[in-house]
């Protein structure tokens, strides 16, 4: 079951990078919701837990969207399993330490994710590759009033939807998208960026959230606040913040190859020719490197067709899918080794960098 | 004229590495001769110097070998010609400092060049790629034989041949070999052969002699002692030591093969692709990166016939013959983006590394 889920070739986030998608990676939505009456999942007992599990897969599973959807306990996921997943953004590693009642229903294009029994009763997940805040806003809202229909969530006139921690109350809505920034990176502007964003009320965080390098010059940003706006408002700020930031980073590209042309296309070149010939790369070097690809793509040294490339190997290059996908257990070093004949395979498909071509359109 | 010496295609070093060269890239013999009754030449007054030279360049000029060769006054040389000269091992950055009456005679092939009024009054060396110790000595003893007929050098039945610096003293014979050991290198096995080395009255140093770094994994194998023992007998012990540092080298490159596979294939490909892809690449790392295209020849990776082209670029890839090839004065910076441009040019060229023929013969 998990492993048809696993080898998706549909799967959004390996899949569908559309051309346009130059600077965002994916756009995510997720809203924290609880039933009313019934403790959160930290004070709840497994009885409990369990009932909230079966009470919400069953209304989940009704809906249009998860029909053909699968449903994942915790306790039955492998740790490799439960890493593969968290590879590909569909659960958090929370919900991996929770057990009783925890499980996760993902529906069949990987857009849908429904975390049941993590922090709050249900974590609510939309995602799509590229710049997707509005359309995924309205897929969600509706998603989220279809199922109120049926379930009762906690909600206070005067706090809004209830949750269990309090940064998430009020609309509970995070919306957070996955930005590929080497220019700001590369010209040393990335802090300057970050505290400007944060005095807006937004979050800059790495590829794998709280604490998390930004490996591959890629960023997470999100809204902080959950309170005292509406989703829209949330939404509009973001999408401005974004705006601006695609911006500085495209005018960085820009600048970065007028002032250190050889520079910009020496990093490029040499990413290619590792990717190309390396025998062993480690996961955080494999994502540096597939960075200056997808760079090479929005640069036109490469056909736009690979720019889907390189995003499903930034997701398969991930340690727990390069374990998955060799089928055995595999030491940390036999992975970097398994790693880089996946890319050597990839890359020799690829064609040559074609420099004359740099840059010829933004 | 220097010109048509510097793009000769039939230089020895940089045409003429046979496919035994494994190893070892070079052979040098060099003797100190002078002139009995006249004072060395950092004694010598500036008229007794352009007398020494006169009186040298006539005499050699007549020799067989000679008589198609050229000859460069110090004085008249520029900048950068000394450099391609140094970089050539044609002569001594001792030689580019003196001027008056200070030359080179350097024959076709360049495989002999005669420095007049460096330390010395002559310093004869005779040169060709692989290992040549025995000869080379042949030639450069009939050479100096031939040359004694004309010329009355300075001897003393005690001493042997009297030269300006005691360590020449006797022979005045300084034999070198080029070798190549990234064997030894990554295998951290060179600082203990250097030690046993030296012991035996040998010394080693880097590409350019006494202080320069072992920059390509390349290192100068060299006599220290001329004094007390025959012309045959420093040849036929330093001959021993080379061939069992031959010998530790290859069981140094098989044994990390066998137990450290991946990161060797690791470094070759890396270098191969950063070879093929990058757009700014300084000499130094040119030549660590030349150093594994050598081994990856050695080892069955690429045709044997591109250890010559290796070689050829081992020596193209100093900052002196890139500026020579650039025509105009470039700045270092424009060297590093020069020399990645010509190595992506004779790399594109090149086959891809056949890792599946890894070893197959010694």
């Amino acid at each position: 079951m998990i492993e048809s889920l696993i080898k998706n070739e549909r799967a959004e986030l390996t899949q569908d990078a559309k051309s346009s998608a130059a600077v965002v990676l994916s756009t995510r939505l997720r809203l924290a919701r609880n039933l009313a009456e019934i403790p959160f999942p930290g004070r709840a007992s497994k009885s409990q837990r369990s009932d909230i599990l079966t009470k919400c897969a069953q209304n989940i599973q009704d809906l249009k969207q998860m029909k053909s959807g699968a449903i994942f306990k915790v306790s039955e996921l492998t740790e490799l399993e439960k890493q593969v997943l968290v590879e590909r953004h569909l659960i958090s590693r929370e919900l991996c330490e929770n057990k009783e009642g925890s499980a996760v229903l993902i529906d069949r294009a990987q857009t849908c994710s429904i975390m049941v029994n993590e922090e709050d009763h249900l974590r609510i997940q939309f995602l799509k590759a590229g710049f997707n805040l509005k359309s995924i806003w309205k897929k969600i809202d509706a998603f989220d009033t279809e199922l109120e229909k049926s379930l009762n969530f906690a909600f206070s006139s005067e706090f809004g939807f209830l949750t269990a921690c309090p940064t998430n109350l009020g609309t509970g809505l995070r919306a957070s998208v996955m930005m590929h920034l080497p220019g700001l990176v590369i010209s040393n502007q990335m802090e300057r960026v970050i505290r400007a964003v944060n005095q807006l009320g937004i979050t800059v965080r790495g590829l794998f959230g709280e604490g998390s390098d930004a490996t591959g010059h890629v960023f997470q940003i999100s809204n902080q606040q959950t309170l005292g706006e509406s989703e829209a408002e949330i939404i509009d700020r973001l999408s401005n913040v974004l705006k601006a930031t695609i911006d500085h980073e495209i005018n960085a590209r820009f600048k970065y190859l007028e002032l250190n042309r050889a520079s910009l296309l020496d990093q490029i070149g040499r990413a290619y020719g590792i990717l190309k010939n390396a025998h062993e790369i480690s996961s955080n070097e494999a994502m540096n490197l597939l960075s200056f690809m997808r760079l090479a793509v929005d640069f036109n040294l490469l056909p736009d067709e690979y720019r889907t490339i390189v995003d499903r190997l930034f997701i398969e290059c991930q340690p727990g899918h390069i374990q998955y996908a060799a089928q055995v257990g595999i030491e940390p070093e036999a992975r970097d080794i398994t790693r880089a004949d996946k890319l050597r395979e990839e890359f020799n498909n690829m064609p040559s960098l074609d420099f004359d071509n740099i840059g010829k359109i933004a």
